[in-house]
């Protein structure tokens, strides 16, 4: 069972954590300051497939098996998974996903679907209806930029406050158990569109709704910044990051010590040449799944804020004049 | 809280019911044979909006609010909407529905949607994270023959095998009350393929989905066909109908009598030339929440099963080669 605590804020009853994961990555993701923290590279962004859609099915398929190896489960011992990707209707979790059997369920929040995965898992796995359930979010930089911007091919320069989508997933498993990382409050998001129609800036198009979700979740728990080792983002970025914590401020929160953003941290900013940091469901899926946990895990970490954050538009909805609403899911994680 | 019964069927222990629904269609839609039944309809597919996508979003939210208003309920009672729809990136919900501020989870089962976010729904009010819980898809004839397959001012002449995606959506509203048209079971898919490659054949890539997912119910739950008085799949059409009765024949279980399908109730198949009959998310959404609801609360129907199906593909994905798997999730209801 769960319940409401003050206006949006769910609270699960039940001891339920994130009792494995894993978080792969590509060769630009593995020369960055996370490259040791990953559990499995790839030096070939093909992974040996023929197109770049194929190679981040196989993304998520390597991060799922990863998950459930390093718990000692196999596909049959899961009930249900959630997962989603940016592509059009969520192909790479669908042919990733369906040689492993598992009832599926997918999910559609842009770069905030591994949030949202996690979130339904623990609900599902809370009420009872599941003992293991399964997130998975990837992103590919080539798939994404084809599909969203140009075909790499093309060599078009990039705007210096585009994002870099990042070629990785990752994967966790979500059980009714005593271990720690235990998921204790979820909070949804809600479609905040500020007007913002540059695709070239997502950061900043998303940043609103991050602050409606944490400012939110302070309120309804009464908490502060200071309550949590980490409240992590994912992935606004640095342009978007920086206008977070302003309109935090402006609340009269001051989460600027706390914070820190999943695109930031995947990517050497002086070194690699990303510009406004990493981004894509890949991103904080794969940062999450592998660095976040293992600091969760040896106590580096005790508590903390997972926010993540999606830009829900696409190139249609651009071309015919409308903005980029943003969307931002949150969990509440202590070891 | 929620238990499993036999491998796949989830049981929901509290009382969890459809509190209220609504149906709305189109102008071809609103010439069959389900014109009276729906709560609006519109001979301008347009809804007066600029571009198909966006008459497409109003669907939606005009669904939403149909709903609503007939619980006397507004957005703001609403905890969370599950929702989805055929375009890239689930636009017609997002733009659809962001205006009403409520909690989103964007959901993507192609047009299996509405059974997945009805059921998403269901869990969540079960757990009691959510009092009222809005399920919500839509689908568009003009944006999804522009997306899928040719733009409709090009004439291309259709496969007779290939069904008709409706314009229509449908809405309906989760609580935990002792009102009839309750949820009792419900059951997640698998995706199956059959390695059916024909985008103009979607009834014969889904049938093998809903076979595997009503026999897996009748499994866990002991029951057979007679128990229910309708088994309503949507969308397989007439082709797909045909195959899913005789792949559950095939496994000793005859479906034949309670079988129906929403998108061969949908049109005339004499008089409307729809070929293999309708689909699309508003398909199985638009009449679910208009006709087989009002059966349920006439007590014309009393016992149902509601397996709504989806092809999970892309353009890209079938221009890659890959076969089009299929999904199909169920929900058990009792008035």
């Amino acid at each position: 069972m769960s319940h409401r605590v003050g206006k949006r804020t769910i609270r699960f009853d039940n001891h339920v954590s994130i009792v494995s994961s894993a978080g792969v990555a590509g060769s630009k993701e593995s020369s960055g300051p996370l490259a040791d923290y990953f559990d499995e590279v790839y030096s070939d962004d093909l992974l040996g497939e023929k197109s770049w859609e194929k190679a981040e099915s196989r993304l998520q398929k390597n991060a799922a098996c990863a998950a459930m190896d390093k718990a000692g489960l196999s596909a049959g011992n899961i009930d249900v998974v959630f997962a989603g990707d940016l592509l059009n209707q969520c192909i790479s979790s669908v042919f990733g996903l369906y040689s492993l059997g598992i009832p599926f369920v997918g999910q559609y929040g842009a770069c905030s679907t591994m949030a949202q995965s996690i979130i339904m898992s623990a609900l599902l796995t809370d009420s009872g209806a599941a003992n293991y359930s399964l997130a998975v979010t990837s992103s590919h930089f080539c798939s994404a930029e084809r599909q969203f911007r140009l075909p790499i091919e093309y060599g078009g320069q990039r705007n210096l406050t585009a994002q870099w989508t990042v070629t990785g997933a990752g994967a966790a498993i979500i059980a009714a158990s005593d271990n720690p990382c235990r998921i204790e409050d979820a909070v949804i998001g809600k479609i905040i569109d500020m007007k913002i129609k540059d695709a070239n800036n997502m950061g900043a198009a998303m940043a609103p709704a991050a602050a409606d979700t944490i400012l939110s979740f302070f309120e309804d728990t009464s908490t502060k910044p200071e309550d949590y080792d980490l409240i992590l983002t994912g992935d606004l970025g640095f342009l978007g990051s920086e206008l977070l914590v302003s309109l935090c401020k402006n609340e009269g929160v001051d989460i600027s010590r706390q914070h820190n953003d999943c695109g930031m941290l995947i990517f050497d900013r002086e070194k690699q040449d990303v510009h406004a940091g990493g981004s894509g469901c890949g991103c904080c899926a794969s940062v999450f799944c592998s660095r976040i946990m293992q600091q969760l895990k040896s106590g580096e970490l005790n508590n903390i804020l997972f926010a993540a954050t999606g830009a829900l538009m696409s190139p249609t909805s651009s071309q015919q004049g409308e903005s980029i609403p943003g969307i931002s899911h949150l969990i509440h994680i202590r070891r």
